[in-house]
């Protein structure tokens, strides 16, 4: 058997000119420690489950990422965070919506999975099960990372809900001025959601994925990450996904289980279905991308944004990190 | 063009001993009501999108029913309501959960489609957005319904947590002791969520579904209700679906949507795709059924469950209320 592991940390409006050689090695080491951690559990004959959980939980701690300790602030001010797991040799999942001070959320997701009948729990609801749960928590300071503070203060400055990652900004009532366009650019920083995507020695495979959502966000809105079948989503039979981008085309496309479903009922390959999902993504408006694998270790790293930081290691060990688009 | 409208009241164990003429006549009532108004906007050429909306508000605010004014208490003795509604035509959709006091979370969930970026609305954040969008609000007194009280109190007093309408009951961590299903089948109600799907004169199609959740909840669990794809779906080239019954399973399989994919990628026919949708649903051993209407104006109606509150009415203008299996 082959096994197989990606991650992703988010696409968008990467540009080069933004970048500098220290950051791009920053993010790569970033990316290559967390293909390492989950690697050596697939090695170790460990579960696709384990391996996604411990390659994101590198990920959520890598404070340049979208998730756990790099996550933006919401309009209050404070860091909400959302994530899922699905294990797709049980077809089981967890995910948590809007939790606050949870140092990492794909835990708590998959405790949601593991120790309640529900799939889905969000907000004091969510914290007040990770208290009983006896998980990680850290204080505000922990989370607060100078860069994305900045990012609010513009945000809330210039009215606007941004993105976790690019030119792209969803703006509420009585909220932005287009005209302004141009210097919420300038404040565009190229970071976003984390995921991973597993298949292990018996063929299991495995997603998960987490965010800290959008800078500026209100309402309580809850994006694609926290959704089964739309940010993420595993089924042996078919794919394990883990999507990134603008959020709200990926829950109207159901994205993540449509790749499934394009393999299911047309019995097309994970990279035929992967590639008519992007297209799709495409017409309906959608920026970004995702990961995923088969149950035969086969990847694919689509995306329709300039850029996804990406990565992958199969059966020979070698890994590949990406970060911009051909 | 054929119009149709189809409309439930929930799907469970409902029991012709504990069902009496009474009782019935007054759900069947409260079912050709909403049946009644929701047919008059399809025949004085409304859209879909409004006659779907129109009939479960009416079903909101009929007590009977786990949504609006008879939603389930939680834990916390609070009503916290989730509802969705998709526009086929332009494949949009807003949805919100766990709101309070909102008088219809349907009409809040439309303002979320409409008035903002966003397609799910979570919590203080989503009441928040209802009081800047001025949607009516009610007193816990207008959502205090005598049965829906007993439920609760009896719930907490067995710890367990009940869904809307039957025999099943999902178990929080050291909640519920099996050997008292008995003392708790007694407790049962078969009332549910409720929703509506609709076809109009132009070939547009649109579903709505609006829940109470389950009677003792805690931690703040989403159901099916709020997610686009799980409980609530429409596209016109496929279909618009509205779910009711567990809704785990729903979120799991993906079920709205899977139905819209079985015909997408199947070619199959409304009623050859929700059929499988169902056996599906029955494998992976969940329990409930939902309402579907395609741009054609077929209707179909299918569950596992023993009973299904439901009505539908076509071109012809003749009303079919049900109430149990065959």
């Amino acid at each position: 058997m082959k096994i197989a592991l990606a991650i992703h940390g988010g696409a968008g409006t990467i540009l080069r000119s933004e970048m500098t050689a220290d950051l791009e090695a920053e993010y790569r080491a970033g990316l290559e420690n967390a293909l390492r951690k989950g690697f050596e559990v697939l090695q170790k004959n460990g579960s696709a489950l384990d391996a996604v959980e411990v390659a994101v939980v590198e990920l959520e701690n890598f404070p340049l990422f979208n998730a756990g300790k790099g996550a933006v602030f919401t309009h209050e001010g404070k860091n909400e965070m959302d994530a899922c797991i699905m294990d797709g040799e049980n077809r089981t999942a967890g995910a948590v919506a809007f939790v606050k001070n949870i140092k990492n959320p794909i835990k708590l997701a998959r405790l949601v999975m593991e120790k309640t009948e529900h799939h889905l729990l969000a907000g004091a609801g969510a914290n007040e099960f990770a208290k009983q749960m006896d998980v990680e928590f850290e204080d505000d300071a922990y989370f607060f990372t100078e860069h994305r503070y900045e990012q609010l203060l513009k945000a809330r400055e210039l009215g606007v809900v941004q993105l976790d990652h690019t030119a792209d900004e969803i703006e509420l009532i009585e909220e932005g001025e287009k005209e302004r366009k141009g210097e919420r650019e300038k404040n565009q920083k190229p970071i976003g959601t984390v995921g991973a995507v597993a298949c292990d020695f018996e063929g299991n495979i495995a997603a998960a994925t987490s965010t800290g959502g959008m800078t500026n966000k209100k309402f309580g809105r809850i994006g694609d990450t926290a959704i089964i079948g739309a940010g993420n989503y595993a089924a042996n039979e078919t794919c394990a996904v883990s999507c990134t981008g603008h959020g709200e085309f990926f829950m109207l496309g159901v994205t993540a289980y449509d790749v499934a479903a394009r393999m299911k009922y047309k019995n097309l390959s994970l990279a035929e279905a992967s590639k008519e999902a992007i297209k799709h993504l495409t017409e309906i408006g959608g920026e970004g991308g995702f990961i995923a694998v088969d149950s035969k270790g086969n990847v694919v790293l689509p995306f329709n944004s300039d850029g996804m930081y990406r990565g992958f290691v199969t059966s020979d060990g070698e890994m590949k990190v990406e970060i911009y688009g051909e």
